[in-house]
């Protein structure tokens, strides 16, 4: 699969699940109480949700669904439920994160934070509602009901106790302390790992893959999801701003430790290259099966935002 | 069932959870991510989640599924960790709702509320771990894939944008403002009727009731929060605060509109006995398996704490 039918492939799909979750939002409104507090979070959410961001999560659940589920696009679309219940997690972690009792950032996506936009209630409200209706959307998916208990249960196991928010606890001690490198990949692991891999396990379990290939699965999802992180550091020094949607230069400025700070811009770069090969031979055990989700990390590695 | 046969079961019940509690964080914590910042979290979920509660959601649960479901102690023990998780659920609403930028609560249960004896973002984190970990837990439990998928798919609604979430930024909005008992009433079935209710209708699903069953047991759980919420704002004027753990008074002094602003100390009363009787009305149809159920509506209007 070459560069462009990968990116054919996530304009497609991103189209896709833009769709998931105007519907999704759409639904909840319609029978939620009222009231103008109810009407406010409403507007919260979607500042938040709606505002462009790379969907990069649900993709890599839909690619790997795809691949490794033998299923035609009407079967794969009945899964889109599924696919915005995994954004809406995503959003509700950036929301919490931007937060001034966490990471107190006043920008994301190109536009004020939720708690810069509307107050910081209605941004803790914002998230929870989120990270809540995240299960109502994963568990209105179809498949085997065990299949999706399976599912379910292990993308809640690593957005919370086992992986993110764990992760996000070890970030906020992390604050202002010298870190090694072992340290930092911790973090990251954790942060930002846990919740890729569990995009593409859930994928791959719905499509109904066996132990084997979920255990490569996961491994390319924490390999994968350490080749984003350096990228993303090193984007905060080589980026553009207008293009991320954020100011550059904030890790230094903030005094955070990056791979950039740990192993010079050239390093880490090399180490992002790296990230990315492993995570491809990782999933050479699945042969063609294993191409289009190659195919991303190959693309991602190139990203410029 | 007379009362003490009420208090007896609930008292047994009660132990069961507790230990359920602790062995999910025993679990859970044996398999996290390890750091300083991981102990951190662990600690003030164990601080809030330990605290004492009544745990009455749990047992409302229980006593749904006990009576409904013809199954064996057993049986019942093995869906405990569905009962811990909805307690998770509540827990990570208290610590949430006692933060600075929504109730800005010191004390609950007692105690320093958790942003107090830990910190802004841990308690953030601490309620965020426990919401997600909620679905963890109610997704280990045994039955029927299917019955456990609607069964969790309904809690995520009524905690959320069905329900708790959208009572909670209707009561954010509402602060300050003078409320009509019917406006009161909206916020308080979304709040804590949502919940309450979600409680029994899962024990209800797990039990394999049938449609109309469920809608009693609906019913009947708005019904019965609308009592227990009555019966708060009461015990908030009469209360003993030793007893509640928290200072009384503090709706007058925080000039809240609560059931007892708006209908006076004896309206209030008269209504939490209304509220009651009618919750127990609801569950005729239900004949004997009624019975535990309608036993824990009249003990609860009785409580002081």
């Amino acid at each position: 699969m070459n560069e462009m039918q990968v990116a054919e492939y996530l304009t497609s799909r991103r189209i896709w699940v833009e769709e998931a979750l105007e519907k999704a939002l759409a639904t909840a409104s319609q029978n939620m109480p009222s009231g103008t507090g109810v009407e406010r979070l409403l507007a919260a959410i979607r500042y938040s949700l709606m505002a462009g961001g790379k969907r990069l999560r649900p993709l890599l659940f839909l690619a790997a669904l795809e691949s490794l589920g033998g299923k035609t696009e009407e079967e794969t679309k009945s899964y889109l439920s599924f696919a915005a219940g995994i954004e809406m997690l995503h959003t509700y972690s950036l929301i919490h994160d931007d937060l001034p009792a966490m990471d107190d950032d006043d920008m994301r996506r190109g536009q004020p934070s939720c708690h810069k936009q509307f107050d910081e209630g209605t941004a803790i409200l914002a998230g929870d509602a989120l990270l809540t209706h995240c299960f109502c959307c994963l568990l209105a998916s179809p498949g085997k009901p065990e299949l999706l208990r399976q599912a379910a249960r292990y993308f809640a196991w690593q957005a919370g106790l086992g992986g993110m928010v764990s992760g996000q606890a070890l970030d906020l001690a992390a604050e202002g302390q010298k870190l090694s490198l072992a340290a930092l990949r911790n973090i990251h692991m954790a942060k930002t790992g846990a919740l890729l891999a569990a995009a593409v396990v859930t994928g791959g379990i719905l499509a109904g893959v066996d132990e084997e290939e979920r255990v490569i699965l996961e491994l390319f999802g924490y390999q994968f999801g350490m080749a984003f992180q350096i990228t993303d550091d090193i984007l905060d020094v080589t980026g553009d701003a207008a293009k991320l949607g954020k100011p550059t230069g904030s890790d230094i400025t903030n005094g955070k430790v990056t791979y950039v700070s740990l192993m010079g811009l050239n390093g880490a770069l090399q180490e992002a290259d790296a990230a990315t090969c492993q995570a491809m031979k990782t999933l050479e055990p699945l042969g063609d099966a294993g191409e289009l989700l190659r195919g991303i990390a190959a693309y991602c590695l190139k990203r410029d935002c």
